[in-house]
């Protein structure tokens, strides 16, 4: 792809509520856009790191400066470099994973934009609408809680959520599982809030036959991960620890996880979220994409990866509205519990100028 | 993509040399081409089976029935399916990956020439040109073997493989590592020509510095495989074995190879064998492209292939001229022991249409 | 065996009730059988594959070319083989375990009517009548399947088989239970439509007290079936990945089953069979035979198989009215839930003339 | 300890030849020094990252920014934190050892000098002066390399380490071994330059009785080094990968090395540091302490460290005068190989304020 610059644009958006996890609450979107102009279309992306670094090292003025400094560069001194080169390319550089994924799906966006093609037919995706799950932060009481839940089901979610904390688990688990009946396809996600020797409370998990339990501990503790999942009957899900295929590869090798959640972001793009995707199918490892409160540009991407087979599971591909008042782009609805893929080229979709304009505190305009 | 029809061409090449292998000479090749014809571009591939079920259960005949009378009728009553979308369609259909290949390989190359896009570019090769080795068959004396090796090399081949069989293994080895030298770089293929007790004799060859020992047992016996690397020093190759991603994935996870032979008609096509490629680099585990005395058609796909980063050892993509004098294509030939990748659309090359016509034997239309 | 001819012989045999199973519904059974005719006798066999490759790669239309093209010129070269070289002599072939069957039980039939021996007594048969289940397909209602199992048990089968395949499972196994009782011996057979992603829905069976769960997950994932049996209760059996003696031993060695369906057409013979019986009883793994819409030919063998030692379990060798309003032999009937070990010579019994011309479609004969 | 400010003071440091490993030449040392002021003492510490992200993902702009804008506010809010509640109170900061390192060492150093502690006592030091080895660099050319191992040698280091890359490894090792003999205390340094498909190219280094061999593979490859380590008779030891007991835990359980490269900076401080070591011991792993072309303040500290007595191994602890013409506190000189471990309070060294006053760029004083 010959580039001619890259535009980096910065927006807040207001949440309708704020997100509550093990590790705090979310009152506003910090959101890092990705513009790559080339001859033949702009490509799109959207940065899922967080204002700050407690959900993972990388955060969105760090994310900022890592792609200024150190990527933008060595695209620049690349040769037109395609899409599926950038990984090899941005592979000098350690870690920052998000930064290299806000890149490579930009240009990913623009190189399928100008073949013609949609990211969901490209990676592979076999169906035309996913199903819709929806995460529940932790709430101030139980009473509180249902009542959200009650509201979530009602607007078609296929399956709900519980962030969980310690002080913030059983009691919840087992009332929304009372209030809703055997049928709810409920989880959990704790957000590494937990430790090893947490294993005999969270085994108490098992009594409400739950789909899954989501990185129940640290990022970094694979090993440790499979020594809980030999003692729990609710299969551990792995999300912060999945930071690559490789990362998933020793996770299968180890027992460590029986579900993979994917975010493409995490893992360095929509490449590696395939390679991932494949991986796990391979083994038999059911895999489904989570969500990191993305507007419709994220969302789209995610939608699109979401299509592809082996996510048999109800992905955090909610609704716009879950989270936005106003998104950026055309919202995405609901329908029968499902989104749909989106089959416009590309990511499928591009952000309202008007919103866009709005809502917009910077924009750096990079020339190639 | 909408397809107008599909037409079987089959035809006989004369080999250059008898081939022979642990389980028998080939002295000419039955080719069978499938050309697919959509509005706006034709696909081509090649099948690789044999005429013999020897190598593998397929074999041409069996081929062209399988895919005349089980594949092609659920391309047709698919609504237009993407290439990508043609693995899950066939699903249904045990095994037959070789006739798997050929329907969705040529319909990718369609696919992919509609869009303006190359194989390579694809699958998401990052090199140029890749280093070619070369097949050396079972000779009837070690002068005759030397002499062959002597040719390849002055030709520029950057590592020779040595078919062997119970009776022409040790001695062949020394004699073209004492020949040769230590920089030789070497390897041996065995076609499940050896049993798990045949181990203390494979232990031989530790002596000879070869950089892999290729399916030494038989196809199914992955956890023989497993028992007999862990008596070897020479690193195991696995060939056969590997049908699928999840049979890399098993390979892989019981110990039973160290590289992978990708041959991406014994796999299922070319998204298969990214899986593999993926799964295994993943996985640290090395891979090369295997050949099946492939025309310039089957030859261009494999070399696309070959560019992919975990692609770190030399491929059996020989020059046109190692099995034919007239090839059906522009003929691939070696420059300083490499052979490029193709850059055109699709896998980059058509078949000649005079040298097409003239080897002919047969050719079926199906209109779609 | 000096043999004279083989003939192939072709016939469509309405089935009482369409079967339908996870891979889809069968209304009338296309069989072929193969004479082979000796100085001193006739044998016979019953090819299993069905019409299409959606229950193994192998299908009528393709074992009969295999038979022809490749088996039968093997068998011609070689000097008057005995039954237990056939396999050898055979082995070059990749696969095609069901045409490789079909001749060599032929063959084998008629050197035993030869030699003046009962086909049970020849592979060991301990035992003169064996318990007969019977397999139930999967029904439109549950009040129409609890109807059938009721007129099952009427007939006195001493064994319930479930079909089941995702969205018939859970409710279907439930009611079962719940209407005949806790003394009602009942196992399931999935067919390998689930995935290791369900283990946590098949975990759901182990309620309902089953004797075993039948190949869940697919043909070539040992592996993965090692995986879900260490989170089941039910225990797994295999049957579509027991292709042979070598993979019994893998599976066995990968915790992959307890127990294995043993079904002679699919791991190439009655020789092979036994020697899976053999491995299995010395692992301590329980055995019994399965079933694949045999005529009183091939269900005549069966029973000779099923009255060695190690089959333990009732095997799917029900009466010949299970399916089928008139058979080519005279019908096997139950008699207080059991078949008898037939005791003539060879398998025992041999086709009606009259029927079988009846029914006949075409007959195809080569002379050695 | 109440802190009154912290001073972020960025210095240019000329290295005496530039330093070459398998991600690129050094040629000047950019250094961010600590220095935080409290009502008795004032403490130092040094950063150990490089300017840009390849050898890990922080790199010293953006040290410098996490420790203004995410640690210090933790740092303040706290109620004047020991320096062994830093760690648990940067916990939720996700990443970022070497920043959190600077700042925590810096704190203890303070607060050593406060109580009267020396920082070899208060760690466990038990030796009072410590073997050092070097870090020699990839050369042009082995004549190049043995001038400059023969320079060393002659100043009496006790152990050569000699940078490694492919295109670099087999030969120059071979030369060093050949020109100085089996007495040779020699090690290799891969950084992270090979892949496990190196496997058989690496065992090649057998050869040369090698005291051992560190981080061949990736930082987070801990499985693939296991698989690596079970191939090679050289010890693998792990750099890069050890970020945290934890993860010395995971690689020690995993078989993936036999000894172990601490790096203070990389583990997140002097703390840690302890209890890697310590870890080590309980299993029998030997420990040394890496460097980072640190100036006198950082290598102070990691003398008292590398006093303790599982530090068995001799440590890249080498004189100031390797890297540095002039060094900003008084240098370190070998003496019979060895380096004394520092006795005065703190870390036992603050900088030379004329010469930091002449090399510094920027000073950037934050009160508290």
């Amino acid at each position: 792809m010959k580039i001619e610059g890259i535009e980096l644009i910065r927006l807040e958006l207001p949440l309708r509520y704020p997100f509550r996890t093990s590790f705090g609450a979310v009152h506003e979107r910090e959101v890092l856009l990705l513009r790559v102009l080339t001859p033949d279309a702009e490509g799109w992306s959207e940065c899922v790191a967080f204002s700050t670094p407690m959900y993972s090292s990388e955060y969105v003025d760090g994310v900022a400066e890592m792609i200024q400094r150190f990527l933008i560069p060595r695209l620049r001194e690349a040769r037109e470099p395609t899409a599926e080169q950038i990984g090899e390319l941005f592979a000098p550089v350690r870690g920052h994973r998000m930064a290299k994924s806000t890149v490579e799906t930009a240009v990913l966006d623009a190189q399928l934009r100008t073949h013609g093609l949609a990211l969901g037919d490209y990676l592979g995706a076999t169906r035309e609408r996913v199903p819709a799950g929806v995460s529940v932060g932790i709430h101030d009481s139980i009473p509180e809680l249902l009542e959200a839940v009650t509201g979530y089901l009602d607007e078609g979610y296929a399956r709900i959520k519980l962030k969980i904390a310690p002080g913030w688990d059983i009691e919840p688990v087992r009332a929304v599982r009372e209030r809703f009946g055997d049928e709810l396809v409920l989880q959990v996600d704790a957000n590494s809030a937990y430790t090893l020797a947490d294993t005999r409370h969270l085994a108490r998990l098992d009594a409400f036959d739950l789909l899954l339990i989501e990185q129940p501990l640290g990022e970094e503790q694979l090993r440790q991960h499979a020594e809980l999942a030999a003692h729990l009957r609710t299969p551990v899900c792995l999300d912060e620890s999945i930071v690559s295929a490789e990362a998933a590869a020793d996770a299968i090798a180890l027992g460590a996880c029986r579900i993979v959640n994917i975010k493409p972001g995490r893992v360095g793009g929509y490449l590696e979220s395939r390679r991932i995707h494949d991986l796990c199918q391979a083994n038999g490892i059911a895999v489904w994409c989570g969500g990191m409160l993305e507007t419709g540009i994220g969302r789209a991407a995610n939608l699109a990866l979401a299509g592809l087979p082996g996510f048999t599971l109800p992905s955090d591909t909610s609704a716009s509205s879950r989270y936005y008042a106003q998104d950026i782009t055309e919202p995405f609805e609901l329908q029968h519990g499902c989104l749909q893929v989106p089959t416009g080229l590309g990511i499928g979709i591009s952000p309202d100028q008007n919103t866009l304009t709005a809502l917009t505190t910077t924009r750096q305009w990079i020339a190639f």
